[in-house]
């Protein structure tokens, strides 16, 4: 018998949730207490909580496993609630460990006293407060079940201070894993149908179909039918590179998506949603689906998108296609003054073999595919649930839990900031991170809201709200700050120049590339 | 007619609702987009949700009327929760202005699509999501009226998109606003009989009971009959320094507060709540009364406790009471290596006359009440909520709305972090702000708990989650790299020339007093 946090650690160790990303306070103390009685766990401190969840939501879509975090009350969750929202549309599994007051305590609403549950239920499907130390274990185990799914989600646990420092639990073995409902031959067939039907088909792939084996799938259909491929806006993890089939991804801008879809009569989604618009504009459509065109869902969310689309490459006999794989391009070292395309290129020209690429540099990355497309192959993971401040955070858990793979994060000067203390955890586990910040010293993108609402000449307290300039944000001064080895480059030759070394020295690195303000 | 955006703001400025702390995305565009139509509305950029709402925060308990904030859905709402924790807890009035999906973009579950309302629950009393354009100035002078109170609330309202964009919009004059429910008679005679029948008896302040007319009431009171005068641990705002009543602010460690209270028959809670241990400990007595103290309450968060005070005074016969005002005591400029101690004493040798004084080092900024109580008169704004990184967002709000005051932000290496982006709005707006940062490069408050739970010797990995070294932060570079005056400090000479000549010259400073690691 042990206290109930020194079970709870036990509990998760046990089910293989090994990592805790953390940012503790007084009612998770006896959490804290009880790390050096299990070993294998690893708590990874961080300075904001929203980095601990980012974090969280980055190692689960390296590892297709959960990660805990650690938060302080009511407050410490809303800190962490913009990146839990990131996650719950990545579709990964997160465990959050909530401290609470005693429970004997609450009635007296003390200062940090509010209604966590409430909180919580906004990004978690899976929300309890543990009640008593026998039970905690147990509770834990449902709440790493519930995670896991399938699908992947949010669940949060709520532990109140006594039941954590109490003795008399024991730590609970793992449920097991639930399964995958089944994959309906009535869809596969009416999907094969549709598809041999028209010879203006596509493919919308999403979630675990970016993987290899359904890009792969997915490739066989292509050669064998014609149908073309996409790749959903927000992937949580898109495998690509050279020799890997290539897909494209919907873009950003209604009008860009309208382009990419023109004349499809069947979209078929494999993991994917329903395209719409990120945003209403007025007089625009929301949806992105070609008028006319037959939306058909290959497999929900709780089944196995794989075996789907397997079965969907024997329904269609393209067992034998042979998938289009992308041959090895790498562009060109860019040279002279830097751009947002040049940044780019330059990422392209040295990106190494088995990098993971976090990708937050929203405008300033539209170039990105097309100078990676050839590249070593790579995992790709980009902002899914538009809550900015995501891209710094999933880099830090995406090294943590692949420490022999280089990650390079992408990052909006806007955004980094919103997470910039990420920057000081990857210091202080020596996270193999290269940041590269795209300052062009503005909310670049609402600049461009801006012409798309109609309003031909913004004012100038408008655009002032758009600028992040008076004063310039020095980031390498924000990198040292952080204990980071920061430098800042204007050139293509040494923008390359920083990325080979970067990413030779061990460590993190930060590139501040200046490219022409918005 | 205007479109829902230009009315919104006109109705906010026609309210006296004049500033607003921004952090704008594409549904909040509109809103920007009006700005230059109603130039009476002062939109101050910040880079982080939790900025804007402490700084709004600030802001209210330095003019007692609200600012608004401008937020980007559901996420940027939970960005800004924990300050509005703190700000629920100071009993401020802030009206949150969130913009949303168009209405009729909901249904298709979009990236940034969540429950705003349900997050907005947990800080918010007011809620509404606004519905059509002719009522959203209805809408915003309820919510005004609403976080007005009494007593102060925060108010959310939730803009649509195409709510803040169609025409057909009018501005609202504000409503009238609500009266304090009366005080009873009973309730002051009671409470009189009790100070008269007792030599143990004490007033425990708190909201609005702490600025200089609450204060003369109960100093005549004590004068009259010897009750003891004390200050809630969690104070918004209390008006202090030479000439004022001085009171005793509660201790956070529980067994100090059991020492401040020792003895008391009769506890009178004039604006303040029955005080209870912000935390639980295995144990220990949650309740910080004495046992057998009768706890009486003066007056209602709806009533006007000011006006029960004087009627207090009146029952008591003590509006002939002398008041015992603080003499003038300003402690000598300290010398040699520094100390948190050290750091304190030099804020109360400099202390200039009508500082504000926003306080979030919580261990270091021990000695601050001694070191100050004889300074020039001053306003000291503390943590209400427990929700750390609030401090450096407060002291923005505060120097917005008194630019001619200067502001000392007190901060704690640890909570500073956490709200770091504020330094970037200082300098923006060029506020008289000269921040102190304790940095002791741990969480000091969490070493202190290990010992008081009886982890008598804590192991290596609980202790690596309490220290913020390895590497260590560069407070320094940080201000720097957002454009913010810094310097470090490590003697009692250096800090005490660092802060006269903060306070002298314009604009805002950032001083780093590095103190013994804890």
């Amino acid at each position: 018998m042990v206290n109930g946090a020194h079970a709870l650690i036990s509990t998760l160790v046990g089910a293989g949730v090994e990592t805790c990303f953390t940012n503790p306070g007084t009612s998770e103390i006896h959490f804290v207490a009880a790390l050096d009685a299990v070993p294998e766990m690893r708590a990874v401190l961080t300075l904001f909580e929203g980095v601990a969840t980012g974090a969280a939501d980055g190692y689960a879509r390296m590892k297709d496993a959960p990660a805990a975090t650690l938060l302080h009350l009511g407050p410490g969750l809303g800190n962490g609630l913009a990146n839990l929202h990131n996650a719950r549309r990545a579709r990964v599994p997160v465990i959050n460990i909530v401290g609470d007051h005693a429970t004997y305590h609450t009635p007296y609403d003390t200062p940090l006293q509010s209604d966590i549950e409430t909180v919580a239920r906004n990004v978690s499907t899976w929300v309890r407060t543990s009640r008593k130390t026998e039970e905690l274990a147990r509770d834990a185990v449902e709440a790493i079940a519930a995670a896991i799914g399938p699908p992947g989600q949010v669940a949060t646990l709520i532990v109140p201070a006594d039941v954590s420092w109490q003795d008399g639990a024991e730590p609970a073995a793992p449920l097991a894993p639930a399964a995958s409902s089944a994959v309906s031959g009535d869809i596969i067939d009416a999907v094969a149908k549709a598809i041999r039907g028209s010879h203006r088909t596509g493919i919308l792939l999403g979630d675990k179909a970016l993987r290899e084996r359904g890009l792969i799938a997915a490739a066989r259909i292509a050669a064998a039918t014609g149908t073309r491929l996409f790749a959903e806006r927000n992937v949580a993890r898109l495998e690509r590179g050279a020799g890997l089939p290539a897909v494209e991804r919907l873009a950003y801008w209604p009008e860009l998506v309208s382009k990419q879809l023109n004349g499809l009569e069947i979209l078929i989604l494999a993991g994917a949603k329903t395209p719409y618009a990120s945003f209403a504009y007025p007089g625009k459509n929301s949806s992105l689906v070609p008028a006319g065109c037959e939306v058909h869902e290959l497999s929900q969310p709780t089944s196995d998108v794989l075996r789907s689309l397997e079965e969907l490459v024997q329904a269609l006999d393209a067992g034998d296609a042979k998938p289009a794989l992308q041959t090895a391009f790498v562009p060109p070292r860019p040279e002279g003054p830097l751009t947002a395309e040049k940044v780019c290129q330059a990422v392209g020209a040295t990106l190494p073999e088995g990098a993971i690429l976090s990708d937050e540099a929203i405008t300033s990355a539209l170039a990105l595919p097309a100078s990676t497309a050839g590249a070593p192959r790579h995992d790709w993971l980009t902002l899914t649930g538009g809550a900015i401040g995501q891209g710094l955070p999933v880099a830090v858990g995406a090294a943590v839990v692949c420490p022999d793979r280089p990650v390079i994060a992408l990052e909006a000067d806007g955004s980094a900031l919103y997470t910039i203390q990420s920057l000081w955890t990857m210091a202080r586990e020596q996270l193999e991170v290269t940041v590269v910040i795209f300052n062009n010293r503005a909310y670049a993108i609402l600049n461009t809201e801006f012409a798309r609402i109609g309003v031909q000449e913004a004012g100038p307290r408008a655009k002032a709200q758009l600028k992040l300039g008076n004063p310039d944000i020095d980031f390498v001064e924000l990198g040292n700050g952080l204990g980071i080895s920061s430098c800042r480059v204007d050139t293509g030759e040494q923008l390359t120049g920083a990325l080979d070394q970067a990413i030779t020295d061990p460590g993190p690195h930060l590139i501040e590339a200046v490219i022409p303000a918005v």
